[in-house]
């Protein structure tokens, strides 16, 4: 069991509750990651399904959890043949703090019958560089957690360059050996800097919403992920990340709408 | 009150339930339409929030409901200054046909502060071109509702001459004389052919799970529909459609996972 897949653990306490830690190694300067947060919920929705797969996942995120115990509240809404859909609550101090809308099914080997391009072209991983590792004082620990190779263009906001378009794109690993899964791809799609850092905006930027499908299951590898926005208004932003595993296919496409941090 | 407007009218019965009445005017082939659906669930969600935009919707479409009464259930999840957060369960018979987390905001006036282009562009409007009407019997009375001005290209599945790639395009308005809305936004982000009627398939696709953000109030006028999908592997596939409106504003992001039909 690799310390991801710890991190994600959930124990069944019965048929629809299933006990998570929250690990502090997952925070994003205070908060966890939203895509650690999904990944926990997920283990539990999968363990309780027929099906292996979760093909869709809607979340909102309601507040902010803090490490430690935490519950995962289950409600089986419809066990389909073909899919089966159930609703998730991450549960604190008897308060909801994430609020999921899963779907599980049983992806096949089948090839892709139409698939489109990469939205962007990447360079070579040899081209692509790392960021420097952050203070201890940022907290920001999820950053060890897994490794990002930047396309250097998408990260020139680090050298006060930005782009001047919303974007963000990197190879992504585990830091520890370990293959990708669907709860690596919960983690993946939510893993890259804020897409609006390269529009020349800072600080935290909170997801409302999240919705990711898987399309198909990840080959071993680096796994490579593109993101954009559409448009910036109002406060808030959309962040479209497409997920390609290194045989070219695309295994995930997730979309959030978050707010424009203050920093 | 247009008749959209009555059809998907929530009558409040207390205050986290509601009564609609599911209109047979929207039926795609005898099943409803989900972007009618999605607008009578957001008219109870809206009147209940202390906020006037559903900025976020995602739903899955656990069952086909029938035309007649129906009751909304709402679930308060988090009332928040800048949003709020709900969970909303259609019902029939005791049993729920569509769940959905819905966010609420209130969008300002503002205008973008980054906004990319459309992802292809649109001829004009009078080089655009009707479908025929469907018969009788096959009753699509969903049509009838609406008035959709294809980009020929994107139909030209209907004479036998299909794009090869997963693509819809029109413009789109009421048949009625009626401004667009958030609620008419919800309709018109499914009111599209399947994407994959260009890429050669035909049939119903059933919807599977569909998220759409609202990004800005539309001004009044036609509005412009542009659908494309990745991906369609293994039995399902992506359909993702932006709502501009006649001012040239991305007004509405969807993406919807569906079922390749077997027809």
């Amino acid at each position: 069991m690799t310390k991801f897949d710890e991190a994600t653990q959930a124990i069944r306490v019965d048929e629809n509750t299933y006990d998570v830690c929250l690990d502090p190694g997952y925070s994003i300067g205070g908060p966890l990651n939203g895509g650690y947060l999904m990944a926990a919920v997920l283990r539990a929705v999968v363990d309780a399904s027929p099906h292996e797969h979760p093909v869709s996942t809607a979340v909102q995120f309601l507040r902010v959890p803090n490490p430690g115990p935490a519950r995962v509240r289950l409600e089986q809404l419809k066990a389909g043949r073909t899919a089966a859909m159930t609703r998730a609550t991450l549960i604190q101090d008897d308060t909801a703090y994430i609020e999921a809308l899963v779907t599980t099914a049983t992806l096949g080997a089948g090839g892709s019958e139409w698939a489109g391009e990469p939205l962007m072209p990447m360079p070579p991983i040899e081209d692509c560089v790392t960021l420097p590792d952050p203070k201890p004082e940022s907290n920001m620990t999820f950053n060890a957690q897994v490794e990002l190779r930047f396309d250097p263009p998408s990260i020139g906001w680090f050298t006060g360059e930005p782009a001047g378009r919303p974007e963000s794109r990197a190879y992504f690993r585990m830091s520890e050996p370990q293959d990708p899964d669907p709860f690596v791809l919960a983690l993946a799609v939510d893993a890259l800097p804020p897409v609006v850092f390269s529009a020349g905006r800072r600080g935290w930027a909170p997801t409302v919403e999240l919705t990711w499908h898987l399309r198909a299951l990840p080959t071993p590898g680096w796994l490579t992920l593109i993101g954009q926005g559409r448009l910036i208004r109002d406060g808030w932003f959309d962040e479209d990340v497409e997920v390609w595993d290194s045989d070219g296919n695309l295994v995930a496409q997730s979309r959030q709408l978050a707010r424009l941090g203050r920093g």
